[in-house]
């Protein structure tokens, strides 16, 4: 790609709408500066430009995104057909187990929610399309880190920064190959309350009609209701009824 | 706002990012110039940049969105307290009705999900936060539009191109604007497949505590299930609970 071909006030703009955030909802020109490492007169020049276009109000010292902006994450959930294909299965296996049903893929180091089917709230995190969790310490990360190359799969976890988010995450790079080793043997990933306290999950991979691993699809529980066994012995089955239709669906 | 504020590489590459959609997945860089009115050297040079910074990838000839898209939405739903809040409340909602229910606003002449909970699909239209519907003839849009200014409703529906969706959408201004002052009244708005055939639906405002209208929220079930009279005696009132939460806790 020739330095030309960069359009760079886009490149800019792009990071002042991904500072805002769940603890960063109103924003000055000064927080967006400081975020993003633009300088003060690109961050402000950016910040009119989303407000002119509807993107965003500014009270005169604080910018708010406006719901407009979900025009752009829609674009890619409209344009994308797995989330619209994945959804409705994810609602049947969600209804016949009674937990929360997820589907996410690789982006990064993260994983990223493409579809989600609530039952009632069990995890201290809002999820839902868009969101994101790091792919080390959770169920549908594993799956996805577990299927790609070793070398790559090292790769994901040197850019990580790996920290113990419970007692019981496993952090030691060693010990996450040995684990995503044994995931693609079983075809599956147990999560115990490595990411959160208090939440057990299990997730699969999806595959496309060649083999293709596409997106990871997960249940997740409290440990309240669900032992480990119950997630193999009456969930796992459920989970891989959709991966089967799904396989055959997804060309 | 001066026109040196304004960053045109990043108006334009919003709107190339918005070219993508659900029946336009796979865009060509004339597909783009042409969805867009950019010239074609200003629609690559957008593209790469977005190939470039990970939210596009190019097969040689066609663009597709990834997922690094969703963290555009992401910062809109994550940094809004509404969505987060509402959704608790409709999946109870949704759970007591056994219907979907979903909360939108209002953004120019159409309304956009910012909130779901799904039952069984029973829509042709794949609905998820982002989506987007037509103001006029969606029960929740009516409500939106009802709690306006009639100045301000009336010059919606002069921007708006009115078509009957089906045999039954109401289409001439006057009488709609009859038809706001009608739900304005009663306080809810109910749609008897105006916007789909086989969908009814029921809707009612969502007031923050000064009691400014912030959202909609409504339910929709299939016509064979739910009656016009089921859907004012069964399932309003749970709705009123809901409201009346939600105007103490929206501050």
């Amino acid at each position: 790609m020739r330095e030309t071909d960069f359009v760079g006030g886009f490149a800019k703009g792009l990071k002042v709408i991904e500072a805002f955030g769940e603890d960063k909802p109103r924003l000055s020109i000064a927080d967006v500066s400081k975020i993003t490492g633009l300088n003060r007169a690109t961050a402000r020049r950016c910040l009119l430009t989303l407000a002119e276009l509807g993107y965003a109000e500014y009270d005169g010292k604080f910018f708010m995104l406006l719901p407009k902006v979900l025009r752009l994450g829609h674009a890619y959930l409209s344009a994308t057909p797995l989330p619209t294909i994945i959804q409705p299965h994810l609602n049947r296996l969600s209804d016949a187990v009674g937990e929360s049903a997820s589907a996410s893929v690789l982006d990064g180091t993260e994983i990223v929610y493409i579809a989600r089917a609530s039952q009632r709230r069990v995890m201290s995190i809002n999820l839902m399309a868009g969101s994101r969790l790091p792919a080390y310490c959770a169920s549908m990360g594993r799956v996805l880190l577990a299927w790609l190359d070793e070398a790559e799969a090292r790769s994901v976890l040197d850019r990580t920064e790996l920290k113990p988010r419970t007692p019981f995450t496993h952090i030691e790079p060693d010990h996450l190959m040995e684990e995503f080793r044994q995931i693609r043997k079983q075809g599956y990933a147990v999560n115990d309350q490595e990411l959160e306290l208090g939440l057990r999950s299990i997730a699969v991979p999806v595959f496309d009609h060649r083999g293709t691993v596409v997106a990871a699809l997960n249940i997740g529980a409290p440990v309240a209701k669900v032992e480990v066994k119950d997630l193999i012995q009456l969930m796992l089955p459920e989970m891989l009824k959709v991966q089967s239709d799904l396989r055959t669906m997804l060309r």
